[in-house]
């Protein structure tokens, strides 16, 4: 209810502040039986890892994770698995002048009106750094979801500022900084080497995508499939646009062409990205997402302080110049989670059926 | 859990089919001494009802609601606030075909598939009919939003089809057939005469807007206002794409532009669209949302029938050509749900302290 | 959240008020594929009705319940099911008095306080009415439990003020108006006369009990069973006190003795009641529960008005001498309820294996 | 859903396992503002500790507790507080035996049965120890209602065994190991020596009071305020029976004598136990526990191991002979879990109004 736990079933809670001791979450829901060991966590979190790249953060996390609880013998019992992941690289410093301004674009005035208290250090609970959780029990529902359905999860950056890319590869991603699926990131590299000198940030696109899903999962009216996916991608730090398929593309579509026709060997196309009346049709889901530029940027900003009057702002600090780009892991594991929730609503609804796999169009 | 529920705090509980006796909804954690009436009910209903002009469904529905229970009086006791409408128009025919065949871009196939049994007459449960308990409720929500912080809420049609629509006056919207926010409908007119003759359908986009929001509504991490207006909105039917202020526009921005300057006199521009970090700032929340072309249409498409088998599918019956042209009221209802909602959750952290209203920066 | 909804998978959303227009119910979450009819929900309706014998309330209700939606050709379709339940014998009459003065015993005085607001005509939404959407929600648990596992519901009088009711059969249960489980009655009806003419009231002990439940139901830690019947128990109106197997008398127990040994053939007692660690065991589920002497009687009580002025209360109108007569039904509807939620939320965790029934020891 | 959250608005998610590497809770939804440190809350860890008598379990744990999240220079911020405690004294040893046999009154059984695997040591998350972190987030409720409203939350012993505990003073309850309201406890060291001599175990009584309880808590039909008393206090390990008020006692009591007069000075007696209608009354609540006899006792016992075959089963180790005799800081602190969570769904629904007491008649 207030806002920190995220799906019905299974139900991820997540704790912490950036500057805190620790972060972590608790996993509840979680089918018995799944073998997990921390190193199956663990990697998903090297992906989503500060300071991996000259074009993150620099903050020096290891972000590694001790599981408490919900695992006996490494396995799942059913239980509640606690996951821990403790701050180290948090810097001592005076928080004086942060404590008392509102910088522009963050999150600062409105923890203060809605509070009446706010954890200034890192931006506090409003921080990114919250997002590590989320991936760590991502890494959860994946890797059920693999075994149980053979579901998997992709992501990878289609815009950087200005800049589109072109899609070559899902076999690129994990070879480059940007989770960019293509060969050559000179590009974008050089565009961020400008971006950090002039002292400014940029916004990026990001394509998910999860393939092998069930047909069937998703409820009628509220909770529907996409409405549960747009929530948990708006909901990512930073997000302000969310598509399923065509998007919004499909405004001006015609409905003879973005209804998608069916045959007997599956459908012919993908505009609808993979849900149809808000339930999945076992094609693939398909999810577009809109990241907007970092607020925390060296050039300086007009704001006002806690007794409303005016001064300058110049955020320092340790910041990412494109928050996009560590976007794509977390976006996987909010898909992942979101999944996995309506898996067991509808094994909960139906029963363990065999969900069948619709025929599947070809997809890039 | 089973998807027919929307909010937390403030509960609506949706039932009913297309053409089954009735459909409805039951309100619940409606805060008690609302002076409430059918009279204020109907008005939205109104606005949503089919058979208002030749570009809707000519499905003739007067949608008459009955409050059931927790008005008293003609004042709300904080009970359980039952609405129901009557189905009327369902026409009795033979739904053989339909009940066999699966419509390109509809739910059935998907229904087919989670529950093994649909109700196939006018769409079940997944038709758009089901908005209209939505709008009620979202009636209720929009009265004490407006009494209790004068928040206002309003929707207008900025795209139709590849036509876009220039915002002349939030005065327009309420004289055209269109919720569109100008003088002149003509162009839409012939636009959608001749969709008609083409027996095709075409989408919309729609912009929502809530003024005078208080300070401080939302949850910090997951329950962020912006994640559950996207649900909100992207669970409406045939939404594809959802976004708060500047939207997928944020994309190319830089973070000198993007980030909303404040001043003692308040914010210098919106491109947040009223929510930063995930909470409400005072400013107006600014939505757009994609809506598909309808797949309800008159052209034949290729399918397959429960047997996987090969048909031609043609869909006869009452259809909207333009499902975004009632989509406006529904999109108002929505989000006052939204923030009715938070609103209660706020109040229960931080009780009922006068919330202040941050100062607000021109908008349109 | 606002106490209206009972249930976590498959949910009953309760409405109405016992003089206002209609009562109902919302149920979602019940499995597709069910075959019902409102004669299956009659049955248990025309079981708790009001004015079937002399000792009861002589309100004329027909109950008649109306099934609005969740339903087609006779079969469950997974979307939720609305029940209609009219009012037809509310007394016009003037409430003047009864609506600023607070009954002893009533929860008049806290609704006041609580609202602000109350609906004074029959007890408003506090009624023993409301009792019967759940038992119409109860029917279709029950039998959805019947169909699944074979689970078989069943309640009895054990005490009546002071008489104790020795256990006879369950076979007597249908044949009297006191669901006692013995074959005469004269001692139990003799007592209601000579209560009615003292113009007094008593409480009541009942029993509760469900066979053929499988193992496994229940959560380990908040979510007990135990805990979920013992809150469903106290829930239903009048009741002070809820007890699981031995209950109370398990305090003066030894280990030795309490705990029920375990055999190739199945448990040698079963002193828990069928529940271990808060999860089933297989065993029957038995529950007892007290049910206090209605608050509503013709004797003369002492108490104040809304003005805090003294009064003398004197409660005319229909009431039952006794509510624990009528209690019977709803206790099981009760059980039912919670039954299938657990049953639901284990398949969610655990999938749709067959869940074994344990050796059963001998029960009465 | 998977039952490993306790409340709704203030909620407390559990974990961890009896001899895992730690156990803890968040908890979410905490209001802002209120003064907290790790020693308000290691004051009720330390009352409910084992190891401090001869009369309970002789494991010894510090319980020492971390605050991890939530927390900002002594502040609660409205984020989730994290509490972390780490298990220091578990024993290693073959758990061989244990594991494949079912200890008669324990969970072993029924957890094998609903996960298909489970944690054997020192009874996993079925422990008793899992009532810590109940505990520790009970301190934090206290502190909110204390400050808020002055409620002081109070538990005893009032029965051990088959010995009656008369009621003194709440003044001796501190001052001996049984939570005993009675200066001379040598009954009770005398019984509980000789119990230990027979290998035996025992039940007890437990009586939960608090004062100052705000007129208007709880929900009108399904949470009910003693509704969630009677979950809360089920759900504690062990027990089997719960009262509210006279409980079982108004059976046999007459409406002219149950129904609490009210009066312009208070109500004139309590049998309600502080609730009518469900809804907090002003008065006190009164709440009595039956706690079963502890299942793991050093006399052999029949019993089965997985295959189905016949074992006789000793409960070696160190566990308390009486776990009732520990329940009354457990009690304590779930009735103020259920306190805070009433307030905040009240804040929610009618605001924070000063919440009246009622006139409050004398109690012991």
């Amino acid at each position: 209810m207030s806002g920190n736990t995220l799906g019905t079933l299974f139900t991820v809670t997540n704790f912490g502040e950036s500057h805190g001791p620790a972060i972590g979450c608790v996993i509840d829901g979680c089918p018995p039986g799944l073998a997990l060991s921390a190193a199956d966590i663990q990697h998903d979190l090297d992906r989503r890892r500060p300071g991996t790249s000259r074009h993150v953060t620099q903050r020096q996390e290891a972000d590694q994770v001790e599981i408490l609880s919900g695992v006996y013998e490494g396995v799942t019992t059913g239980t509640p698995i606690a996951l821990l992941i403790r701050n180290t690289d948090q810097r001592s410093k005076d928080y004086g002048d942060i404590a008392r301004q509102f910088r522009p674009g963050h999150a600062d005035y409105v923890y203060w009106q809605k509070y009446g208290v706010r954890d200034p250090r890192g931006g506090g609970r409003s921080s990114a750094r919250l997002t590590a959780p989320t991936v760590a029990a991502g890494a959860v529902a994946k890797k059920w979801l693999k075994e149980k359905f053979g579901t998997e999860l992709r992501a990878c950056m289609t815009q950087l500022g200005e800049l589109p890319i072109a899609f070559e590869s899902w076999a690129h991603v994990a070879h480059n900084p940007f989770f960019a699926p293509v060969a050559d990131v000179q590009a974008l590299e050089d565009y961020m080497d400008a971006l950090r000198k002039a002292h400014d940030s940029c916004g990026a696109r990001i394509r998910v995508q999860a393939s092998n899903v069930p047909v069937g999962l998703g409820q009628p009216i509220y909770d529907k499939l996409d409405a549960d996916i747009a929530y948990a991608m708006m909901g990512l730090n930073a997000v302000k646009g969310v598509e399923i398929g065509a998007g919004f593309a499909s405004v001006a579509q015609r409905g003879t062409v973005h209804g998608d026709a069916m045959t007997p060997q599956g459908f012919a196309s993908n505009h609808a990205g993979g849900v149809l009346g808000g339930i999945s049709s076992g094609q693939d889901i398909e999810v577009s997402i809109a990241i907007k530029p970092t607020s925390s940027i060296l050039s300086p900003r007009p704001s006002i302080d806690i007794d409303g009057q005016p001064v300058e702002v110049v955020t320092k600090g340790r910041h990412d110049p494109c928050v996009g780009i560590r976007a794509a892991p977390i976006a996987e594991a909010l898909l992942a989670l979101v999944l996995i929730d309506h898996a067991l609503r509808h094994r909960a609804q139906c029963g363990d059926v065999q969900v069948a796999l619709a025929p599947i169009a070809a997809s890039c």
